[in-house]
């Protein structure tokens, strides 16, 4: 059975994995990206890469799905302005890789493959139609309709961290005040928390994190959550119905009614989650009620490599 | 050549028309819809004025296509709770027609159709995607996507005028706070701009309006603001800077970078539209930016027509 490349491009790391239909990924390598070597010296260290787990894979390899930050071009095969990849302006990736390494290549959105592998291989993959919704650093998300990835007029769909849910609200790393990246991105989530803790130094979050308030991360919380720390508790409950909100619109929107969470915001678990989907229930118009769901992914980063290679199986 | 029927079913009135592949409307015919008689009642006067416009009809009849307001079943054959319409709660319409009259029927969406007349016959023309606004007494939407309706996962996509831009906001018609439609339905902002106008008591409008307010409507202050009244201005400017903040969030989601303008106070044109247009502008992503731009649909409420026309033609 032909099997396929998995490359995940971040801005830290690169990962990439040999891919198969029913067994998923069979081998992973990752190292440091090193952007700031410049575009050739990544280049090459992805080419480096693909060779390491391309030498003994077992059964032939179609070619390789590349998972890239930014937006990626209708065709697929040029990558525009990606965050943390310096001197990348707009680059023919996909060319490119084939020139390095031989393989015929792809590229495409890494949130969108995070939606793909899910839709392939996770929580997804029982439906259709479901909206996935990254939550880390920042907010990504990807939609799948009919089974494939919906790409919008040039490829650049769902974009939706950056969705307002409050026209006069916060800015974050965003041209859109209010959006929902502001309210449940990592860094912004723990700032916030950081403010709401300050206002309680009676609180043991403060008597912890004082002084330290970066160390503070979505974990932390949920862990205070978990031992009944009510100022955790209540955090969580905001950031999630913030989420709901946000989550309203989507389905609104496109129709979907089926969200997947994925990232580590997500790990935080129920004490976001339920507190969501309430938030959903309440504002949605009754129709969409009906088989409204969120369910939690927990391929976790896998879910990238997956959709990467999914990309390379189903398109080359 | 073949030509079809189309029919626009709304709470005060229906309306049907002869539609032509090229030539459109060929000949049109309404009546009052008189909904408080009930269903059966409402069926029969549909199919007296099938027959009435079908009688001389020149080419084949295809058959019906029907707008309706609310929720329409996925295969096109039912209504689900349409608002304004006494006694209809799940109606399978393109049956009862048939039933009626003969001819093979199908429903979908009054917005969806508006969408779809502009995409065969007007503004929408020219653009293999685009997203359609009907601003009326509600604020609807259609969205098409690859020349066709884009539907969900239900058929109930593109409640455009429930997505909330403020989740503390105005609670209107809807189950959301702060969805567009409680900034931009008619009924809404006449209600605003009354509001407005009674702060300022010098200002010439209260001096009209003043102890008639609900005769006010969008187009006065349109008439004011052509005249240069600066109040006017300003009310339909803040309107189109709320609207832009909601055309961010279709955008962002969906990748579609044309929005075509319909309904009543789409009347009020460029004092609302630039606001508009700059405050979307603004906000959206800058990828986003290029290619954007904000369209008047002029066929007024024929769009309705015609598209419930090409429903038929294209898929009876």
């Amino acid at each position: 059975m032909n099997v396929s490349i998995g490359f995940d491009l971040g801005g830290t790391n690169m990962k990439a994995g040999i891919v198969h239909p029913e067994k998923g990924v069979l081998k992973q390598v990752s190292i440091p990206t090193q952007a700031d070597d410049g575009l050739e010296a990544t280049l090459d260290r992805m080419a480096k890469l693909i060779k390491e787990v391309s030498d003994d894979a077992e059964g032939d390899i179609t070619g390789v799905g590349i998972g890239a930050p930014g937006m990626i071009s209708l065709d697929r095969r040029s990558v525009h302005n990606p965050p943390n990849l310096k001197g990348w302006y707009v680059v023919p990736l996909a060319e490119e890789i084939r020139k390095h390494t031989g393989f015929n290549a792809l590229v495409e959105n890494d949130a969108n493959l995070m939606a793909l592998g899910s839709a392939r291989y996770g929580s997804g993959k029982p439906y259709q139609h479901f909206i996935m919704i990254t939550l880390g650093t920042g907010v990504g998300g990807g939609i799948i309709f009919n089974n494939k990835i919906f790409r919008g007029a040039t490829g650049a769909a769902a974009e939706l961290g950056h969705i307002s849910i409050d026209y006069d609200g916060a800015v974050c790393n965003s041209t859109v005040p209010g959006a929902i990246e502001a309210y449940l991105g990592q860094r912004f989530m723990s700032q916030r928390a950081a403010d709401e803790i300050r206002k309680h130094p009676e609180s043991e979050l403060y008597k912890t994190y004082a002084g330290n308030f970066e160390a503070l991360d979505p974990r932390h919380l949920s862990e205070a959550a978990n031992r009944g720390n009510t100022l955790a508790i209540d955090i969580l409950a905001d950031a999630g119905r913030k989420l709901g909100y946000a989550i309203v619109n989507y389905v609104h929107t496109l129709d979907i009614r089926k969200i997947v969470i994925s990232g580590g915001v997500a790990q935080a678990g129920d004490h976001i989650l339920k507190p969501c989907f309430q938030a959903a229930m309440e504002r949605l118009m009754p129709p969409f009620r009906s088989d409204f769901e969120i369910i939690p992914e927990l391929l976790g980063n896998e879910a990238a490599l997956l959709g990467a290679g999914t990309l390379a199986l189903e398109n080359l």
